[in-house]
């Protein structure tokens, strides 16, 4: 058997899509009220799977307590109650949720041991959502 | 027996608390992280709650496609991927989910037949929820 | 403070909403697509709230073994995994969730203690619900 | 209109449902498997309302920082990841979802300005809850 | 990394387990109460996952808007508000939900670039779902 | 196509994290209140997955009523409304969310034909959940 232990949390953001290389129609086109000026904002589901054996002596995937920690560090502390594109990880790309996503696997997997962070999937309405996985 | 249908919408929007007559300590020490500057946002579920007699050949409160009309006229058209802090009906009061759920109850009170909105209620996140009834 | 005991239960049913006495413009019209000839069907949630004092020896407002039993033998039995426009309740009238909700009230009412039952709310799908109270 | 606020906290404990003046076979009758010796236990879900006028400065029925703070202090330090048989609040009654409503809603009403507590909600599971209402 | 978009769908239908081939003992054997004359109904959650690369200029897997466009085309006009049996699909085989599943799952396919339809997963209520996976 | 078959149960049961190797300073370390004397308890959610081909003739990947079967004797009279530290197969190991998926799954696999078990996931609260899957 493989074990996963999967953790769900939520923030509140505001994002606003938009490409600086596009036209003011390519954007409308591409993203449509998503790209209304002023932003809109969410609250995201960010939920985390994390894979490995379970310790034998305390039965555990991972310390629930570290992993809440390197979360709350890396990723609340930073986007929530925030704006999503006034953050440096977004200053060369739209913050999409797909983007989103991948900015928030990489600085978790920065801060877990190799290989334990199978992959991040963020809600960001009750009708879609996001994943991103280790290959 | 007494008889109500409710219905549920979802709209995304963001919003900053801050107050323009208190100080940044004051704003700060009112609202926390919701005043922090560019503001964040929220799934906003609202759900509309309608009572009256049910009509004895169709068989119901009220016309669904009809309230789907008043509400997207009213409330989606205007708020829906939109900063509420930019609203006019924010110019004088701050954009709370209480004061939102306000607003949103006299919207749509004075588009369906007098007496028959009972309350609308609106989730900001998960956790927590503002509700206006009529008394 | 007043107490209450709420229960939540599902059933599946089929329904098409046509009334005998509507031309077919005039079903149309009423009821959209629920109107379509062979029916649809839905996971109808059906919550039952009882008040009621306390109960100082068994600290409960009412057996739940007991509300199980009333609601298998009149609701479940009577309602589940059938097609509602052929139960003698709605020879006389459309299916509608709303009279649905109104003569699982009854049912209910006529088997439990009186003043006991405070209402029943159907939910038949996730953005729509209805509710009977009693007055 | 008239304004409310509502709070979703939730907690685990474990619980056994028996009465000291019952004999075994009674004890067995009144509650099931809920009466096995040992206990079992629960997510308990609460959500609690608060009604008021909203504060025309700060937009707000009521401060969540100051909600949040009694909660923790009132109850989740008292009955979070407890066994509720052994809490004083349970030494003369049964530890069901109807009393520990009924305590919830006294510690907490101790704490509010009067007149403010509206109701305490406890999903007991998915498919039960109790409320307890100021009268 | 790899990433997926999922979207996810509600429709209403009802349907009739039924075999031709088997006898009316073996179909109540074989299916129970959904086996029951005149059918039933769910409201059937639909959730459609996409995988590929994130589009580097407009920060997607896939558009939202053509997403929606095929599934309101190819599923939703078919079936929304249908009674299943009647559906040429489902001439030859049982409309159990996990042949819808394979259904929709080819419906969807022959609309999308090769090999970006992952799976279609179908709840049929709250307590069970079925998945079609790509090989 | 790969077809599965999902299934949702829920029990109530107590557990206290406690390692008897430990002093209770590295019990405290390892479990923070979830060591708590006394135990606590949740309502488990458990998913089972079941993976096969979809018999042509049912039109089902497996016969509901039999898995439903095999949980109720395998896991509900077992586990639910108990003290999981009480049970055999917690006698060597701690009683964590993690081992108790193990356990389940080598459960209902002795029941289940060969390779058609995928896995089984439990959550402990909506917060966190845990995965055993087949390698």
């Amino acid at each position: 058997m493989k074990a996963y232990f999967g953790r769900r949390y939520m923030l509140s953001a505001s994002h606003r899509l938009h490409a600086d290389r596009f036209t003011p129609e390519q954007n409308r086109q591409a993203y449509g009220k998503c790209n209304n000026p002023h932003g809109h904002g969410h609250n995201y589901v960010v939920e985390v799977l994390v894979s490995g054996p379970v310790d034998p002596e305390k039965g555990m995937v991972i310390d629930l307590a570290d992993l809440d920690g390197i979360f709350a560090a890396q990723v609340m502390e930073r986007f929530d109650h925030r704006s999503l594109n006034l953050d440096p990880a977004f200053a060369g790309q739209v913050p999409t949720t797909e983007n989103l996503c991948q900015v928030v696997f990489g600085l978790l997997e920065d801060c877990l041991p190799a290989g334990r962070l199978e992959s991040v999937r963020i809600e960001e309405t009750e009708n879609n959502f996001f994943e991103s996985y280790r290959q």
